[in-house]
């Protein structure tokens, strides 16, 4: 079966490239709305599922604990890039845990934001595992083995305490039970486990809207949600797609990248999930094809579609700043 | 028209992502040996076709008039990484015909050579187009047009006659005249006029053979073979696709790559050319492609083949060095 092509790149009169991809739009109670491609098949979620990894932080009490907010709550979420803030956030919250940055088993990579990279080199300074985009997703698995009292050594393997916390979530809030076989290791040396679209759709949508799920979880789903749409900033960064996408949109759209151009999204007052990946793992096309969804599906004013149509149709520029083509969403994405 | 999936990357079980793409193999008189997806389509060839973009520095006497060696040759065929020792030959091209970087219509950014990068940083300093990864061949095209006498300022601009000699070398390569509609601009700002892949293919093969060249452009293009051949570090740098299989491969192939997945090669021996593209432009799968293209049709002892293996399938690893998955060619291109 071949996915439909979603995404085209244009230069000049011509298509230069075409992504293919999948799409599974879902309400809450698991009915499909709209499904484009294979949205059966098993994809690996990697990062676009930190939101709901990141609930046994609250449920464990550990969030409360450690008197985690907003920032330390988006910063368990992100991706981020590495920028002065997102470091200084994800060592806050291991020292509040009494640890620092030996006790992260992320592995260390220059910060992606380019600026804060070439000022770190400027200072004379070198990454550690605080710039590792996942640095604060880790510190919160961190402090979930410490708020239980269990050994946080090893805290990244399939077998340990915390990942089985995280694994159980996913499969309530996914409604299937994941194979243990279909589990890759991702970037950041954590388990990623296999999820059709459909049922990661599902999940999204059920944590937007708390619908169906335990009370203490829809607690800990809004809470997380909460401080997402405060502070946007510490789920990416300066310029990047999640960051920005949802300082237009706040509480209206929950939405997180993934490697391998995987998206997944919430939009709560629709009560609508999205999850979608683009085959060929191309980030950019995985953006355009969020930010076309999230058109379709979330009816805003013109002033704030005029600011999202510039995602759904981003320009490129070359190296002189010129206008050399775009790329934009195809039938049936467009609607 | 669906083009095959060439590429596979694999994480743990699983299939994670798929790159489709075509692929012509043809030899000098034009004869096509392997066709794989829709080889006709136009395709911006990009960077891919900076070996043929340099037969006018030859072609002009200006490579002889600035006593141009295997270095200067090399880096105007170049995408190089902005290292030290690329920017030092295109700035000493440059004063040869009495420039300096002011000259260069390319753009500026950072080296894409990240140790290069942060040592610039860390040394306080900021990228000039001397950096851009186009910066040899810019300065090759400023040095046809200063040998012919003619005023270099707007040299990247698609009537400016230095790209009216790169583009009848191109026209004269792949056979056929390409329509001046089917011209995009590139990332550097010059013209990236589209050809099939078929006939971009016959081109290399061309270039490769010099069968069915005038003369003097056989001698040009047997020059540049040669200065390739010995520099390869120069065409593109330090661990990069193209630098590595021509320091494996020497005069037996000539390998270039372009953006948006591009791929370009001559092999010589055999009289074949090959060009390629990945549908999504992905980088990684069009070099997995071209390496598999290459253990097909060249002929390698064992040891030579083990090495081009790594090519043709290389290991993903996660941040912690950890082994996570990898890529490898699908049938038909596996042969």
């Amino acid at each position: 079966m071949s996915n439909p092509v979603l995404v085209e790149v244009q230069r000049g009169a011509l298509t230069e490239s075409r992504h293919r991809g999948s799409l599974a739009v879902v309400d809450a109670d698991g009915a499909t709305v709209l499904a484009l491609g294979d949205v059966a098949a098993p994809v690996y979620p990697r990062s676009a599922v930190k939101p709901l990894q990141a609930l046994p932080l609250i449920e464990s009490g550990a969030a409360d604990r450690f008197g985690f907010g907003d920032e330390e709550l988006a910063l368990a979420c992100a991706s981020h890039g590495g920028e002065p803030a997102h470091v200084a956030v994800a060592a806050r919250m291991l020292a509040r845990a009494g640890l620092d940055v030996d006790a992260l088993e992320c592995g260390t990579h220059w910060p992606s934001h380019q600026p804060s990279a070439q000022a770190l080199a400027r200072s004379g300074g070198a990454p550690s595992a605080l710039h590792n985009n996942c640095s604060g997703k880790h510190a919160g698995f961190l402090c979930v083995a410490c708020a239980a009292g269990v050994d946080h050594h090893g805290y990244v393997g399939a077998r340990h305490p915390v990942q089985r916390e995280v694994k159980a979530a996913i499969d309530s809030l996914t409604g299937i039970g994941v194979s243990e076989d279909a589990c890759g290791i991702d970037g950041c040396s954590i388990p990623t486990w296999a999820v059709p679209l459909a049922a990661l759709a599902h999940a999204f949508a059920r944590f937007g809207s708390g619908q169906g799920l335990a009370p203490e979880r829809a607690k800990a789903a809004a809470r997380l949600r909460a401080a997402i749409a405060a502070q946007p900033y510490f789920v990416a960064g300066t310029g990047r797609f999640c960051s920005e996408i949802m300082r237009l949109l706040g509480v209206r759209a929950l939405v997180k990248t993934g490697a391998e151009g995987v998206y997944c999204a919430a939009l709560p007052v629709e009560g609508l999930g999205i999850a979608l990946k683009c085959d060929d793992g191309g980030t950019r096309a995985a953006e355009v094809t969020m930010a076309a969804a999230i058109a379709r599906f979330l009816p805003l004013p013109d002033e704030e579609r005029a600011v999202l149509d510039r995602f759904v149709r981003p320009t490129l520029r070359n190296w002189n700043g010129v206008e050399v083509g775009g790329l934009r969403p195809v039938a049936p994405l467009a609607g």
